[in-house]
């Protein structure tokens, strides 16, 4: 790999090289680069289309999957169909993400689609980071797609971000909460430029005592526009609490929806949104201690999407 | 007027007659059935469609307009435009409403589009209740339209209920407040049995340091049906406050979906949703008090929407 390819990868997935002995997946370009099953975790190519099928197995605890996504070429458009079989009882952290390098005039487009089967009581962690670079003019774009099955007792944490330079993105997270379920979903997204980020989460909570906490949020910079349209419907006893955070800065424009819906007495649902820009009195506290407004505006920023 | 008629208009107006020689005008089954102006308060019926022209002349203050509407006859479809001129630095009330008496067979209508136009400066308090009664099987279907122009320094409270015995509503609301305007719109809406009641608000923030605050508070009864979707939009600096708090009960469905849009890096704006059953503290609190469950779940309704 290149140097270059090396840091995309390190950026998305905190990882720096192919991570033999471990369970692992690298696509770049749009092809399977390199692939790695452990006992309990396998990784088999599809056959029928791209992607990979990852099965874990039931009682698996505490092993890492990383399945890391490249696109290093001008001009790929890359759609990608990734299984997640997770057993019984099983509590393990899969790391994806994406990085765009586009040095070319090309559009560069990378779509997953991303179901999970999460088996009866096992728990994961998702994290996904998404990552545009290059010098390009050819525009970045990255949809990804993501369905959600809990049995009963199943734990989800998803924590996705849209770190920088992605130019487009249409996020679309559908998730079926069993019963005793916890779905939490943290997202976090930056956009610059021209930047357009639209996000759609809906979760059917199906189960008894199914819960979900979704906590989004994101800064708007320069003409960018982003759009959150996430809903929660409690079909049953359960709880939802969404919470959307926005920080506007320059002549970015950002919309929330949030729409919840209770379909049963004991549905008990609560969301929260707030636009606004950067609080005054902690830029001026951050200038007293000698930062100029651009660098305590990075602070806060940076400090809110930490 | 006979009594069913007189109770009908204390229940939606609070007033037990016609009113002599204040601005006042009472509607009855689709015609307009008397009406009185005063020096600073014309109201003038419509020579082009049914409805009436309700001009208030500039800097009147402390006068009330009494504008109800009943319906009484069964099978009655009425539709009525009605327009409000509120003179420069004018500060009045007005008090709208509309009754159905429905002991038919057939459904009963009454669709009021309300155009305010408040003048620099003018205050209004504008208070609508919505009801509806009788033993027949005809529906009883309420569909106001509102729109609010609100030019600069002005000021509009909207105090918008529905009652009780409105089989289907579908509200509609849209306003454009400038600069240095205030609206507050207060709604307060019980649903109960097989009713449906939809909600929408949409409201610009064009002019600079406008502010608009919406409180929505309903309770859905029995296997009714609520939509809440209000929208305020920050178009310049501006400030936006949505709260919508909903109690389920027996079979109801709630859905809310708060909009909000931030087109101005000064626009700042908040919305707070809550949807969930009876407070089971509250209800223990008030049965050692010795209320039984349904008398003790009437008392935190009142409290509710009081």
């Amino acid at each position: 790999m290149s140097t270059m390819e090396k840091e995309l990868i390190k950026t998305i997935a905190d990882i720096s090289g192919f991570m033999p002995g471990s369970a692992f997946s690298l696509r770049r370009n749009g092809e399977g680069v390199e692939r790695h099953s452990t006992q309990n975790i396998k990784i088999v190519a599809k056959s029928d289309k791209p992607g990979i099928d990852i099965h874990v197995a039931p009682h698996t605890i505490g092993e890492e999957v990383h399945i890391p996504v490249i696109l290093t070429d001008s001009g790929i458009h890359d759609l990608v169909y990734n299984d997640f079989y997770i057993g019984e009882g099983a509590d393990v952290v899969i790391i994806a993400g994406c990085g765009i390098h586009n040095d070319g005039c090309d559009t560069s487009q990378h779509d997953g689609v991303h179901v999970f089967h999460i088996g009866k009581n096992a728990k994961i962690r998702y994290v996904e980071k998404h990552y545009g670079e290059g010098n390009g003019s050819g525009e970045r774009i990255l949809n990804p797609k993501t369905i959600i099955h809990m049995e009963e007792g199943s734990f989800a944490q998803m924590d996705m971000s849209q770190i920088k330079g992605v130019d487009s993105t249409k996020r679309d997270t559908l998730a079926n909460v069993g019963a005793n379920a916890k779905l939490v979903i943290n997202e976090k997204l930056m956009t610059h430029g021209k930047q357009e980020a639209y996000s759609d989460v809906k979760v059917n909570l199906n189960g008894e005592d199914s819960v979900v906490q979704i906590v989004s949020r994101s800064v708007g910079k320069d003409t960018s526009i982003q759009v959150f349209h996430p809903i929660a419907v409690g079909n049953t006893r359960s709880r939802a609490h969404i919470q959307c955070d926005s920080i506007l800065m320059d002549q970015a424009k950002i919309s929330s929806i949030p729409e919840i819906a209770a379909n049963h007495v004991d549905a008990q649902i609560v969301h929260e949104a707030a636009i606004g820009k950067i609080n005054s009195d902690q830029l001026m506290k951050l200038q007293t201690f000698g930062l100029d407004v651009e660098e305590a505006e990075k602070v806060i920023v940076e400090g809110f999407l930490k």
